[in-house]
């Protein structure tokens, strides 16, 4: 039996994230290099993915490959009381990218668990409970993630205990009734001053925001709205916890998202592009203001492979890699140069597209049936959508009616004019009949 | 500067997990192969603790490390949706082992995501909510994980909504005025039930179990307790989910500990000894009956690192070198010919000890101040336990007033020899003055 077919028969005893088990149509992916991907049978697709957009310095990078084998071949696991070589390089690298007076990283597995902690860490440091976050968000899948998600897909409200949910900006579907930018941002922050007066500041524990909502929508903060939220925050004394889960290390053309603003959080959540998920990893950065609460207080929290030395090694090599490639500054000239322009042509040449926003490597197309209702396009059209781009071999990722075009950082211009392309063909289609 | 030295250094950016950041007092290891692990000064320790009681196939395998650098060089990281064909290797191989009626594995990251899943899909298989665990439990540090630990680390029972506890059976601090293990048994079963009556059988989606609890004190279930939780789940039509995290994958001397009793659970959850740490990995094995509720409907769950395919490469290797190696039974035989004679002559030739019980290579060793009493041992005795077995090459595993006795399940008569005269020597010594 072929390889491609094995994968497909043994993919029946995988149970599969996100999905109804008997409705599944997976296709086999075998490896790939930069921002090409391939089974078997030696069927290539252009990933404009980054698959769940962690791979941000491209696929099987040389440099990140060569650090996780011979890590591998010196100490593939060590528990995290000990002192490791390679943990304490990724921490100061990170650290090194991270505001002045963030000098301390808690390691995780990936950003559900960095979310979790940072949550534990809010709590503790101000004795209070409750965890205020967007109803367009996504956190992650454990316990207090996943009810601070906002995202239709989460489990219902009824376990979000001790956690509220307020609504972020999105002028394009604004729920403030707002018709510029400055409006958008000036009624979402009032907008939130009111949730934090009803729920009680004196009950409330901190502020989670993904810096840019990511699967949410690429959903770009306006002018001053973030700046505005670090003011509520001091206001009202809360902590400032930024999801930089999908937004950091890269993707947006900086280091972090929030490099981007003139604002600096309490705790910064990462995980995805630190090491473009070579190996599961993530983490918290922590300022020194709560890191101190734990000089001579045990932090009641850890997990097995926190620091784990295989991670660890890729993280260094992956953010050597990105400096020493310009990997970052990439993702900043393709966003502004060549996909800002390509993309509004789009958005100028096809009626279906309703919206196109983003920055760097991190954008969302939204596909609207009708421009002035702004009505998303069904479900079906983005089944359709997805088959037609798959057809031509681009690996899509899709949110409810957008496409995100999120390549890895490293993509270049031919890349893109090839993808744009493909999109071009596919949305040329008949889509809406 | 030396490696060791950088090493310390270095540790200043790293957050440690369950510690007091500035009372850290780690030391290096930076290599390892079986049951020993060293520093770069050379410095060799006897492992005893398999890191965080993970480390079941010894370090630095070399089949599972040549696994994982040759994935790697395929292909590191791809999503979940896709089909991967280590992923469905590893999963076949886990569902093998497992009893007959399993057939899905959900991939995670570690023990903690995994019984979130495992809580998640019971409570969608019941609609209801509330999940009963013992207060002498660890089953991870995220959301739901955390509040179902009733570990005394654990973050206060005021976030545990949701969630109820109870008291487990554990002869030598009966909760039950219990003499005998039957008595024992008998009088958890009835507590258990009361519980359930009392928190309302119509409002419990599950009992969460280790199946023998580790962190806790390796705490052998008395005959017919394991069978009665079953019947107890039956009678009132509850999920019980067995926590598999540290005592499965050879720990007991079987696959899962649950094997050595007679009783099926309908969820188990893995990480550790799977693929002893070396990725980050782990996850629940699925019953068909709760599989089959999501055929048609989404399980709305996931992880971006779900089924990972260096976790799952070394997996594969893992589970194939142990069944080879017959990596197993060794731990049978030494829990049974080895460790268990040994360990009952340092109970009669130490008034310290005041009982030890475990199996395989899962032993705890309880140090009292009173024999009669069962006084436990001042946390300054467990320190000094902790220095003078260090100072003697012998890398421990320490809970509370307890040494456990758990070295990687391929560990020679002539380890265990080397540790237990270490061990004797230790507590030899004037301990309690
Ligand atoms: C902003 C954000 N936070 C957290 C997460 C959760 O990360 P993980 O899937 O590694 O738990 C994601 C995953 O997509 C994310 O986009
Ligand atoms: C029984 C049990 N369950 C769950 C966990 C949590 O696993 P992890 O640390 O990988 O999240 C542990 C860790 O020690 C455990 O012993």
């Amino acid at each position: 039996m072929d390889l491609d077919a094995r994968a497909l028969e043994l993919d029946a005893y995988v149970f599969h994230s996100w999905s109804a088990q008997a409705k599944l149509n997976p296709f086999v992916i075998s490896g790939g290099l930069g921002c090409r991907v391939w089974d078997n049978s030696g069927r290539t697709y252009l990933d404009f993915s980054s698959q769940l957009v962690n791979v941000n310095i491209g696929h099987q990078h040389p440099a990140v490959v060569a650090a996780i084998q011979e890590q591998a071949g010196i100490l593939a696991t060590i528990s995290p009381p000990t002192a490791n070589l390679q943990r304490g390089e990724a921490a100061k690298r990170i650290v090194d990218r991270a505001p002045d007076g963030f000098n301390k990283v808690f390691f995780t597995n990936g950003g559900a668990d960095a979310n979790e902690n940072a949550i534990r860490m809010a709590r503790l440091h101000t004795g209070r409970d409750k965890i205020l976050s967007t109803y367009r968000s996504y956190h992650g899948n454990t316990g207090a993630a996943i009810v601070s998600t906002g995202d239709w897909r989460r489990v219902a409200n009824e376990y979000a205990r001790g956690h509220a949910h307020f609504f972020g900006p999105y002028l394009y579907r604004s729920e403030f009734w707002a018709q510029t930018p400055e409006e958008e941002s000036e009624r979402a922050l009032h907008h939130l001053e009111r949730v934090i007066q009803s729920e009680g500041p004196s009950g409330i524990a901190a502020i989670l925001l993904e810096t840019i909502p990511g699967t949410a929508g690429v959903l770009m903060p306006p002018p001053g709205y973030l700046e505005g939220v670090r003011a509520l925050c001091d206001k009202y004394d809360l902590v400032l916890i930024f999801d930089e889960v999908m937004a950091g290390f890269g993707r947006t053309g900086n280091w972090f998202a929030f490099d981007g603003y003139d604002v600096v959080p309490d705790l910064i959540t990462f995980a995805k592009g630190v090491n473009s998920g070579y190996v599961p990893a993530g983490g918290v950065i922590i300022s020194d203001a709560i890191a101190h609460d734990f000089d001579e207080v045990v932090f009641p929290g850890g997990l097995t492979y926190s620091g784990h030395p295989l991670a660890m090694a890729s993280i260094v090599a992956t953010l050597d890699a990105m400096e020493s490639e310009g990997i970052v500054e990439n993702a900043a000239r393709i966003g502004r140069d060549v996909l800002a322009p390509a993309l509004a042509k789009l958005k100028a040449d096809h009626p279906i597209v309703g919206d196109v926003r983003g920055v760097g490597v991190f954008w969302a197309v939204e596909l609207v049936s009708d421009q002035a209702s702004r009505t998303p396009v069904s479900a079906a059209v983005m089944a359709r959508v997805k088959s037609e781009l798959l057809a031509r071999n681009l690996l899509p990722f899709l949110s409810e009616n957008r496409i995100h075009v999120v390549p890895p950082c490293v993509v270049t211009d031919a890349e893109v004019a090839e993808a744009m392309a493909i999109y071009d063909e596919v949305l040329s289609l008949d889509l809406l009949s």
